[in-house]
């Protein structure tokens, strides 16, 4: 848990914010002995470097594209210490729980989740260029941007490095996959598995868009293009040869790799100055003072593979809950799919 | 709800499946003398011209990219005929549920929600092409792929046509726009409005990809470019010049037109030869009969209005549950944006 | 299905209602070959023998302890024919979905679940007179008042027969007990087995009370005598000796048989006068006309059944996604009582 | 929140467990200024008095009737510090959330909630000696069993004394009455206002049985006797001259006075000798150390009257989105009870 939070915490680079939070975690219920014990599992982790005093200006007028007017719309308060209700500071809560959910998939079905910056503004990683069944957390991890392509990656701090000078800020794209999940995941209707992930992930601050598979890009095949044509693998297992459907097809997970994309906006609270109004509406200028990241997506990675881990650790459990009671034909369901497996082009 | 029906049935023009259905609906229960009597509403909908021949290679053999096999792994079972549970058939629950709220919507806050075509395979409708604020249903429905722009609609018809004729099918691009959504729906975290958006959209049949506002492109600005400043309207409303939010800031929405994207793949279902496997795990070809949308995306718009406008209702009646007990101040809680706005550019 | 609907249904002797109800079920989705699809089951029950004309002076006053007051209280409507939304038809969809659930549990584990009547007006089935270990559903059903003691049920009978001849109603009792429940079913707090299932009960038409174990007469016991001491029967299980705790402790079965008592009052419907007011507050005299049962406890079994059997279900199908995963030591997590078991007092 | 976990709070008097906490309670979230902020409330109360060495002999052995046997059947671990999961303590969450609700209902509705003990072993306030319009929480407070008749509550104190001092325990009755509650609280069918009482309340610990207005006294009654008829009061409600509904009818509120009654059996925890079983099998004797309350009852009031608040204050909220959008008729939705009302005798 401790290592998915330094993943995500403030002041791990210059390129974040340089406010320095340790967010030490401390584990106060649920867990004795190394064992959870059926019980919530309750987890405390204190802010240590907040300044009040950056977030003065702050309270008195809104910032540009930022939760706090809408917050005041519906509630009728506004608490702006640390960007209250709609800090980003509530992430810890989804990476630690996440990192719980890494862990039953794991063991259950030996499920991994991976995620790493696509794109940071114009810089953007080639399709291809990331194999996805040899993607290690440790090239992901290799740099401060979690891009898995040196080259690429530099490119990216140096984009961050542009713009955090002159106090502005730029948005990117996290991709995520999920290996070796189990066949069967998700339903057909409404709670489909592409539809949960997507709640999901644009439940993340800064988020305006998702993608599965082919996205947007898929609307520029045909159907014969765009099918993933089935096979028998030597395994006996029925595999599609491409992967356009991203691991998912009608809302059930087909046992191919699960892929995703997420596009992230620049952060809205830049120290340029920008034109708003006041509570009182009144028209000003605003130049926020406080520490704010230049580009979210390097601290988004933990986020995003926590959301993931959590929407199929729910879809396990389901799973077991539905279709384990009168366990189905095992020729057709086959165990999960752990083997070394071909490389699926996209 | 017939209306709406109608612009989701088979058969209403050459570039959807030539199969004929009525989908005369019958309302059940929760009716009397135009009035809701607080009951659910049952509606049926029978099916008249389904040719169960059609599906007799398809009982053998899995459609690439087809849910019928994902379907067969989770549950053991196989129901073939007319797309069985995968059929997008079901959507004629969502269209008529958005009937109804399409109605509430409109009468307790003048909300208006509308979709139309902006892409189809490469034939895209150009930024800035259509006016958000005075698009009509009358212009969207002036043709049979449903895209306001008379020109761009001949070009999509065009590509349909193309494919149709081989066999073989094209995605597209349904984007939907919602006026006068009242500010404060939507929630902070985990049930943020573009969240239960997202999954309400990517639970309908086809999709691959959502977006709202700026979307994917919006990771191309900087924060400085994306921000939307605020100012005060004639009226005394705190208004944003732009949009690039679409309507929605940290969860709740902020009282601009909510716009979003939705990405349909090419129809799964085609009759060109394709590889697959039988459920004996047997390697084969099939070329499926049936008739086959050659493209979605002209149904999918009353579709996609459907969900947004179920979400939208959800989330009033969620508002009033919150915050109308203690009203907010009514300075910070404008009334709904009812005039006629300023236009707002993407 | 079929058999437990006709268990239900109204003319079925006379000491039910006379109004003469086939209630001929159809099932419309969800099954075929005799297999369930995954896919929702649709039932069809229509009615045939409902008088609109027995109605018409409900429809200007309201029905004393009837729900149609507090319906208009509510949603401003009336929908008085049958009953409206009160109509203890709706119980049909309970009955239909207990027989599927019935049915899971007999094959998944075992588990069976039958009710009795064990109380009409004055008519007390004594403490002991049932061995909950050996009743069949053959002594249930073997005279119209559903008590298994033939003397017992005569009185109840002519209980039931001396108001049923002068327009009034009595209320009674109903006893359900389910064995070979597996053990671990439930949660330890907020959705414990027995508030689950006092819930389920309570929403059933003209319940007043509900009890589990030793019920209300539990607190008459010091904790000595009420506590039911633990032993290791001959099969190495860890049973109790005694039944107090009604087959639940903290909210998980315990692997005894559950046993659990509802109340259900008087039918309010009678033909008697009675003081009541109109929907325009006039004070006036009902004379309800209609045909409505004098006691509805015989026809309330085979609904208590039903959401005994539905709440089992559920909570099996959730002990499946929290508990199979990682499955407990098997010394511990006995397999479900399946044996021929030693009676246990309450 | 502090006054209520004091009504709560382990050692208050000599009828309860001599174990000492004084249960402060500490905000840490979601309240700013005396105002919520629209956020999560977390509330800490940290243990000071638990001593582990109590339990020693509670880890090997399983206490009979207690929840210890049946986690551990479920989830396969054991917590006995405290009682573990099942410890009664984590009904301070629900009385500090109850603290909140009830505050709520007050300033919204006027709705007062009240509960206190109306039995104990075989002393039992009799029907009729509590005026249910005229109750005060003063009355309730001024003896240690917060049983409002003070002749009674001596003789309730007297019969717990008997046992305490030999190590076992009694069981008894809390009876709950909220006045004021509007018209039309709840829902016709599943979720009856009712049914979600009886499971918030059979989800208190020690709980065996529920009845609201009637209950099981009820079924000695016949319809023309049971029945609550209408009349139309000076100030123009329509209104009941009794209340043997218990202020719900079919689900939905009434607008009289809500009554409910809730059985808790004696402590299971005792320091009476009592054969039991260990984890590893083996029979045993058990002879709880450790300081447990002789009687729950006194203790359960606040519980109760929590439990009443939070199901009132969501239906509460599910009203205003149900019925507020489209108000209904004001001559059918009388407003509120909030004047002083009529005596409504039982």
């Amino acid at each position: 848990m401790q290592f998915e939070l330094d993943r995500r915490r403030p002041g791990q680079s210059r390129i974040t914010t340089p406010r320095k939070e340790t967010d030490t975690c401390t584990i106060l219920s649920g867990v004795s002995n190394g064992l959870t014990l059926g019980t919530p599992i309750a987890v405390n982790v204190p802010n240590t470097d907040q300044r009040g005093g950056d977030y003065s200006e702050m309270s008195v007028a809104y910032r540009p594209s930022h939760a706090d007017a809408t917050y005041d719309f519906k509630y009728g308060v506004r608490a702006v210490q640390g960007g209250g209700r709609s800090s980003a500071r509530e992430t810890i809560g989804r990476v630690a729980a996440g990192a719980v959910a890494k862990k039953v998939l794991q063991k259950i079905s030996g499920t991994e989740v991976l995620a790493f910056v696509s794109r940071v503004h114009g810089v953007e990683l080639p399709d291809g260029a990331v194999d996805f069944d040899k993607l290690t957390l440790e090239q992901v991890e290799s740099n401060i941007v979690r891009c898995p392509d040196p080259i690429v990656a530099e490119k990216m701090i140096e984009a961050i490095d542009k713009v955090r000078v002159k106090g502005d800020s730029v948005g990117g794209v996290v991709t995520c996959i999920a290996r070796n999940v189990p066949r069967g995941l998700g339903s057909p209707v409404f709670d489909k598995l592409e539809a949960e992930l997507a709640k999901a992930l644009m439940s993340l601050p800064a988020t305006k868009g998702f993608e599965v598979g082919s996205g947007f890009s898929g609307t520029l095949l045909t159907g014969s293009e765009h099918n993933d044509e089935f096979f028998v693998d030597e395994d006996g297992s029925v595999r599609t040869r491409t992967n356009r459907s991203g691991g998912i097809q009608g809302g059930i997970s087909n046992g191919e790799t699960i892929v995703l994309r997420v596009a992230f906006k620049p952060t809205s609270t830049i120290t340029k100055s920008q034109k708003t109004v006041t509570r009182d509406k009144q028209e000003t200028e605003l130049r926020a003072r406080g520490r704010h990241d230049p580009c979210v997506v390097p601290r988004a990675v933990p986020m995003v593979e926590a959301m993931v881990a959590l929407v199929l650790v729910d879809h396990l459990l389901q799973q077991y809950a539905q279709c384990q009671l009168f366990p189905v034909d095992p020729i057709l369901q086959a165990a999960p799919v752990t083997k070394e497996s071909e490389p699926t082009p996209v």
